[in-house]
């Protein structure tokens, strides 16, 4: 039998969500919880890495087991031997043709910029502070140039482990800079996002902001396809994988 | 020459506000930072205490010094030498007949209340998660019970280092129940606040909220004069205090 989790956690003590050696990660702890409920080895495969700090509203994993499975009693086992920053929101049977990674359809990350002279402690570890006045009608404008299909090779970095990407084209059917208290944030979906790519159109856009960079800047970045000429990626710490769409 | 800081902090990572011989506390933290930017040891005098776990977004402090102060150099050098966690928002100059506990009107406190089956990971650290459903008309009812001037010895630990409490009246200006995004917070205003009570307060509320405890017993809780016979105090990490008012 096959199950979907959705999987809500606070990346901030987490080498982000893929198995590591040298790090606790939200999947090792998420596998680790698994197993004992279902007293058996069990792996969870999910829609995508995230990466250390980053946070998630609503990762996907998938699991198979020969264990039989109560939902509702399983959710509560693994809320119970999870961590308190880690939280299994829901568990539902899925076909044997379900892959929390290959069925996506598309993905909702936000990435959070809290505006102000002085940084709110309690959204330190949840957005970035960004101190200096901010063009956000520029920002906005710029959210435009990235929404459609584009090769966003030069908006992401080389996987340290996978085989070096070979088709860097995605879709983006929304990027939006919302209002929000304290600050704003970019609504982004898409149908896939390269590594680090969220973080990085997520800086390349503050560097519009701050007017270190015009608008017409962003096509010859484009065009290039050369992750040097895009800026640094914007710190994980601001960003929340949402929602999985299937 | 006399200041009022206006002071910001998650509490999570400290014993509370007062300083304390065996644990790291906002008002140390604060003092440390003030003495090394005034070049002077410096002590800062707060509104009340918090007391560990609980966060503030408006505590009030005031210090003197003979040092000459630029206030806006002073609030990004403390902001400099402070933790992410605490922030110094505002430096305003005082009178001399000011005192930041002594002079304050009234003060406003929020406990917050996160209600549902399961506990979202990011408000872990700040509100109560509390899995059961809740009766939150007979908890309203409840509130209005405890508006107005009364005799708080029910609901107040004795300190643990101060003298004894001799008056224990209070008046509360305000307690609501207030919705909010996952749960609920209540709202409190008194002239002033004894040891513990919005935490025995949100307790005492909690078990109207479960039926274990009937409006008419708050009216004999009150008059007992008895600690005993309210709630346990709520965990202290739920508690914001927002406001003190001069």
């Amino acid at each position: 039998m096959k199950f979907k989790l959705i999987v809500a956690y606070d990346g901030t003590n987490y080498g982000g969500w893929q198995v590591q050696l040298n790090a606790s990660t939200v999947q090792s702890v998420l596998q680790n919880a698994l197993s004992t409920a279902l007293r058996t080895p069990t792996l969870a495969t999910g829609s995508g890495r995230t990466d250390a700090g980053v946070h998630a509203r609503g990762q996907v994993a998938h699991f198979e087991t020969e264990t039989p499975v109560d939902i509702y009693r399983l959710e509560a086992s693994l809320n119970g031997l999870l961590p308190q920053d880690i939280r299994v929101l829901a568990i539902e049977e899925a076909p044997d043709t379900f892959h929390a990674r290959y069925s996506a359809k598309s993905k909702i990350y936000h990435y959070h910029l809290h505006l102000g002279p002085v940084q709110d402690p309690f959204k330190r570890l949840y957005s970035l502070h960004v101190p200096m006045p901010l063009n956000l009608e520029k920002m906005r404008e710029a959210c435009s140039l990235f929404v459609g299909e584009h090769d966003f090779a030069s908006f992401a970095n080389e996987p340290h482990t996978d085989k070096p990407l070979l088709d860097t084209t995605r879709t983006m059917y929304r990027l939006e800079l919302i209002d929000e208290p304290g600050g704003v944030r970019l609504e982004y979906e898409a149908d896939g996002f390269l590594y680090k790519m969220a973080r990085t159109i997520a800086g390349t856009l503050l560097e519009v902001g701050k007017n270190k960079l015009a608008l017409e800047e962003i096509e010859e970045i484009f065009a290039a396809k050369d992750r040097k000429r895009a800026a640094y990626a914007a710190a994980p710490h601001g960003l929340f994988l949402v929602q999985v769409n299937y």
